[in-house]
């Protein structure tokens, strides 16, 4: 395939499907993940994931990352709002990064308005539930091929 | 067609490909406009557009989407983080409606990290460049169409 | 009549009676424009009455109302918040104005506390629904009134 | 007489008439009262009065009305900016409550802009001299009189 | 036995007898869990504790309890002042939680006033050295009696 | 009895059981009253008790409690959050207090989380409605027990 | 004699000599009372005192002031930093006051640095422990004076 | 002539001469406009002038002057606080501006002291009356006739 | 004599009877170091005064007066707002230290109300005109007259 | 000649020419001094010039400018964001006064946005160059005229 | 040897040499251990090193450094500005630390001018790249040797 | 030699050995600028030393050092925490500079921990007592040689 692109979870989004549906939905992880996967393979792209509610795991991914991936979706719960670690991982490895989020961090407490992560990433994607990561996806391929091109 | 869109863009956009292209991008916002209704015909949706300087023309035509459209998207550019109008206008409507960026505002100055409208919105999408407009696009139909399911 | 007044709406009033009820009432804002004038002829004043979702468009009102008018009332809706032009209008046309607000803002958003308006107004008047404007009129004649019996 | 209210006044409100004339007019409290309850009798209200400059008298009398009044009009003076106790007494006895202000307190120092109270009440009304109270005993009738037709 | 609680310590509450006995007293960890866990015998309740200077350790550990417990008593530590991940952890299990501290964080530097976990508890007590324990377990054991009742 | 202790109860407590019961449960203020003095009675403890909605009463009683008191348990209802007067009432006798709540102040408004008592007090209970008094009791007592084998 | 003057003491002073010697010092109330009415008498000053620990029976005094005194010097204690209704009283009367204050409030607890009743104050004289009251009744005297020269 | 110019008035300059002489002086717009040209045409610079209460109405016509001028003079007015869709309009045309005010905006209100369009403007002018345009004007010529010569 | 004082005043008070005399008096600095020296002499004081616009010559004048005096006077003008330098060098020679004020710097700009200094000394004098600095030698004096009591 | 004017330099503009080129320009300050010069002599005015590094100097100067000149123009370099006492220097002798600055401080650091200057100055010239330094002036001859014409 | 020296990496250093050289530099971690453990040598002491991404993992590290080290360098990269976990670790062990960062971390983003963690510590040292180890290394040799010399 | 260091002393520093010995050590200036010379000599870097009370003299001195020195080592004192003219008196002259405290100014009051001029310096050093000064001249020749090879 021409992509390889790994996906991160952080820390309680291994409970999805199962936690506050209002807000997160009803699909749990696994079918999250086997969303995205499918979605790669049309779009000729090998997604590998992981989820974990260490910082320091999510941080050893994506310096691993390094190694195969091309690119990387985020979404980092609540590290969003306060790991600094997890924003200096993304830019020490200098690979493209896209953040999401299942619900519109924007309209919810204050607190998750502000992102760390967000400033070293292509861009941000929020509120469209399981769908938001289909949507980062696509935009990370865009991203990839349009620098393909360029170079 | 299904769906029925309407795209509106915000002040200054109409520069687009003129306007530092380093943030913005090559393309003009009349391919920005084809770009999405293609895509949209794709998915089986009719988008109109319209972009304005000015806040109130972009409120009245808000108001008037109420009559034809079953959504928005909008790149409010500057007003995004001032124009409460805007803000009172979307969540009058009680249309869904999605925030889309060409750059990563997170990634700016201090006072375009601030949306006043992502709060009333599904959701943002930001930093993709004129691809943000088709994943804002995608977003969108995709939350039509759930909500059509549900009901 | 012995009192000549303008009546001003700013954005998003004019969807009013079909705008989020639960907040705004259900009367129409031709309904208020009506039930504003028919005190008005009971109290002796005349009352002009208009709506724009355009900032410029009620400056240019404010600015025309010195030819005519002796007095205004107004409900700037989301412009009440950060609209200095609509402020130095007011205070630049040296007409008394008494700002009013259908819900009680002050019971509302934390953004919504604040009005960059009434502290060149007479008084503010919310939460009262349709029923804010009959007194902010009532309050602008007694002030007229006062006013007059001391020169 | 169809509607019974408690007409409260905080802090120093006693002076009135002899303290700072430019900002709070001439007329003294009792003036006021005789006012509002001349005014009240034409609208069909008993209204009874009350002045302390202690915050636990004005709780306790809060807490009194529930055996006898519909609603409470109150100025509470100073205490508006900081009595959180004077607050939780209106929401605790769940009688409606409007405040009113003699001054414009959002033309005056910054500090006056702000009110605990205000939000756990139907509306506020201030700027308007001794008419402020008229106008709020006016709009606590028009309340009471549209939840009595509701019912 | 009628109730199951977990008890969680985070990070550096391993040290403790050790560790500034001029705030945290002299008892070590050992000591207050086994004081905990007799308590829990006479009020009918198994307690099963864990350490950890692991924010994703105790994170995981919030969700093992969902398949036992009926509620957590957390000492979070550190982690009181900024890890949403494990407020969200508690918010996700929706098991009822009570958060407990050695010392009066109140009375302690101002970043230890704050906590990020605290609003998603059943409550929070503070200041009583090892017994602050034992009185957060007797509010967890009332809490979920009182739950009971009523079901 | 071996321990003598003051319980104080600050503005509108003395509403309790009608007073939004989904906020502050079902109890009367004489309930919590004797439920406290009962369990006051099986630890060996004389509890006294005032409720007053005027912080100078409550500061009186204060300086009262040190002719006869060993500790002081007060809920200071809204006074909690800006009488600096109640807290240097407790710091100047010296007697040992701890803060109860009915309710979790750290999950309601953001102006309910500052206590400007705490910080003077042996530590803080809020969120077990009327439990928080027995766990208060409880955590005094305690700490009076320590404090004299000490001596 | 020539000048009258009232001198007020606001919460908990009635302790003074006891509350924290440290920080206040050791005399009492009453030999600073003595030791302020001796002074005035050298200066041919008149001196009535009171101390409560109710704001609105200091309210209630400094309204009474204006019948006899010509002046007044007050240690509003902890109501300093927030009764507003304290600094309103004094304004309203128009009768020179003079803020005392036994320990250095700026070199305290950051809250204890604003005062919300100096600047209606002729100044403000802190630090000095029992003698910044003298200190105060000389400067309102001189002021007193200075005044009636001009006269 | 060597130089073309357009001079923009924001929102309720139209007034001018008789809004609050006090703060802006006696001059019209049009005395003003007039004074400008002249100047103007003396060094060289044909000046085209509009005012608009419109902030739409001012963003159009910058993105005209990029078809004509050399550069801008402009007077926002009140948008000159908030109107961050003027300062993208600036930074898109990539004209050189120069930002004028009539009175010292530094000694005025706090609000009045941000400007968000002086960082994208060559320099800012303010306090000379109408002679501050005259001053911007001449600023703005200099700052060609440099760049000219190093071209 | 049995007290030796120095005398310092800060940047632009060499201009006292010149500048604005509304805020500051009509008193010239000669005058005022006449009184304060002729004060000190009626209570067994020499005053040694220097006045400098120079923050460096202030901080050696009071190094200077570790070697003579007992004690300083101080009012450093507009440095008492930002002069850390000033206040480490009082702390530093660990002299007692009296800050005074010509006028009442609680009741003027915002600016004025912190003082960097007041916290490392004894106390603060403000609002009485010249004779502030009387009141401030006074207590300066007192305060070093109850020092030498108890050694 | 029917002007005399005082221009002065605060820190570090001594090294303009070699100091960051980009930012400050290539002219050195005695260039500047004669540009000045010259340009003043042509309008009638005499100028004299200073520089210092010391806030001091500066603070003398323009106290001695009241003996000769009518005006200043003053760059205070980096003391515009903090010498209080410089502003207290020029609104003391009260001589009109202009602040110029070299570099559009408004587009550089936050903490140069600020000026504690501008709020006492005719006005504000800012991001010219050299050539702010000739605005100024000109500025002030304007002023000086004006208020000649009015006498 | 004399010394017994830990010396902890934080999140992300493991990618030293080749992670953003321009602020970090080209030497790798390997090369900094051996570095400082060469200096070590010469300076008598023994240095054993850590690098972790897991801020709990540096936890354990500083809890069991108590057995064996008499002193702590760290660099605790991201976790510097959020992690009290690492600071009550430091506190807790009761060992000398010193933090050292590559960078100047004052001169780069406002969030990393913060340290949680430098309160505890003996000092701070930043800006010298991997020489900033060695300073660290050399300055707590000499805190250690200051500290036998006096017992 | 083959490198010239000047070594800068701000506010107060003449007093070291006297001052607060707790804080700052017992070593004297005069001791330090000899142990820093020694160390210099070693070095093969000439030292030469200035301490001044005066914020001028030390821009002066930096000014001065263009034409001698390659480097600074600066203990600005207070002046660290508000000194802009100093900041930019660093930058200008563009040297590189090393600032370093005695006492860890990290952990003493909250107004120590921020330095304007650390932005614009090689590096800070904090905490080491005179030592300090040792590891910034080591921190200072480092760079400079690094600086060298690199050339």
């Amino acid at each position: 395939m021409s992509h390889r692109i790994v996906l991160l979870h952080g820390p309680n989004l291994n409970l999805l499907g199962t936690r506050e549906p209002g807000i997160y939905g009803r699909e749990t992880l696994a079918q999250i993940d086997e969303l995205v996967q499918r979605e790669g393979r049309e779009l000729g792209a090998e997604v590998r994931t992981l989820q974990s509610n260490h910082e320091g795991a999510l941080v050893d991914a994506i310096h691993q990352a390094r190694e195969w991936a091309q690119g990387v979706v985020i979404n980092p719960g609540a590290l969003t709002h306060y790991s600094i670690a997890l924003r200096d991982a993304i830019s020490a490895v200098a690979l493209p990064a896209v953040e999401v989020h299942l619900s519109n961090v924007h309209a919810r407490e204050e607190f998750r308005h502000r992102s760390v992560i967000a400033p070293v990433c292509v861009g941000q994607i929020a509120g469209f539930g399981a769908f938001s990561y289909v949507l980062g996806l696509r935009g990370l391929i865009h991203y990839l091929q349009k620098k393909q091109a360029v170079q």
